[in-house]
């Protein structure tokens, strides 16, 4: 019966989030280009957890206090007094393994803190390297969702929508879509989904535009890449680790 | 060259429109179901103005005092106090002919209210029923363009989305696009242009199912057709007038 399904919702930019509940919600942090890609990456390698922090200056000190490997972007590059980047490649088995990673990314943080602060009642991440994961564990859980896009400075982009539309179209029929921003999300993804690279590089989506600028193609590709590492990173106690 | 086409940006709900400068631009304000629709039609079809009021109180005092045609609606039905409602079925040529129409509705007067306080150079209405002469004018004008969409108390909404999707594939090529928010809109319209109409049901849009609800099917088909009201309503002291 329709009714009786949990609901799901999408909000499209960390400006929107607040037009949802999520005090009964999981919520799906979703931030391809590159905070939630190298999450998952980091933790399927071995990480010990991720420690999401919303500044640089608590990455810093936290890195320090627990021994931990500091990194984040800002603007899509290595924030100053850090020790590396937002790039999965950078977070090989060999390197990452039995660490924790204290991260801090201009976008996906800060909407995991926002959903945090407006109680959501349990956080995940979501990319295409762990798509399958995150599909499978929806539905196996029967609770109204929230998929959160972590979007860029707010605006609206491209590639955390076809993640959203990818999810909702794996999931639908186990949810109650009632949602503009749901639908429109799986139809940008069907369109897209034969060659999500090309389609991004044909509409010269503004992510693509500013890490192409980078030379950045090669995190693009694996970063929208399905199932490269099939975890579910579960936010509790002020980490993520693998559930 | 591409560097000299002045810039056109989508913002997909209000609570998006403060990302984007609107302080040299022209700002088209979208709500297709049904506020723009029934303001290019009441325009078009001899209406001395159309008055924008952000509350009933106001419609209801503003009606009085210059003897105009009270309408608006709340939450779709015809607001208490009021005389008409939302349709642009209300609004014949036999009936508007002359008149002055004080307008309140949801989402879209709030909306251009919106873009009046934060300094906008200039704002129009579009809707598909004056889609054509929404694109001659952003071709003629070479100005920045801000693609307002109402939505619907924030939330994202399909028909808002089809018709910037529809104002971009006309002008895009006058114009600079790097907004994900405006390739994501022409794809979606380019996927639905065959038969907005079914694409609407196909997909249950929120407000498709709202309408059909109150049995307002004809006004969803009259406000997903092109061309039916040719006229530019332009906002100038206080109110929209033909240009």
């Amino acid at each position: 019966m329709t009714s009786s399904k949990p609901s799901l919702y999408t909000a499209l930019s960390p400006a929107l989030l607040h037009l949802y509940d999520v005090n009964h919600a999981i919520v799906v942090i979703i931030d391809v280009l590159r905070a939630t890609s190298t999450i998952a990456t980091a933790l399927y390698n071995g990480a010990k957890c991720v420690i999401p922090v919303d500044s640089v200056a608590k990455c810093i000190e936290l890195g320090r206090q627990i021994d931990g490997i500091t990194a984040g972007e800002r603007d899509g590059m290595i924030a100053e007094g850090l020790e590396h980047g937002n790039s999965p490649f950078e977070y090989s088995r060999d390197f990452i393994n039995g660490k924790t990673l204290v991260l801090t990314t201009t976008n996906g943080t800060k909407l995991l803190h926002m959903a945090l602060d407006r109680g959501a009642a349990q956080i995940i991440t979501g990319a295409f390297s762990n798509l399958r994961a995150v599909c499978d564990y929806l539905i196996s859980e029967r609770q109204p969702v929230v998929l959160g896009c972590a979007a860029w400075k707010d605006r609206i982009n491209l590639e955390d929508m076809l993640l959203a539309g990818a999810i909702i179209h794996h999931v639908k029929t186990n949810f109650s879509l009632n949602c503009d921003s749901s639908h429109i999300s799986e139809t940008v993804y069907l369109e897209a989904r034969k060659d999500l690279y090309s389609f991004m590089k044909a509409k010269d989506a503004s992510h693509y535009h500013r890490l192409s600028g980078y030379g950045l193609e090669k995190d693009i590709h694996y970063c929208l890449t399905p199932d490269t590492a099939s975890v579910l990173p579960l936010y509790e106690n002020g980490k993520l680790i693998v559930l």
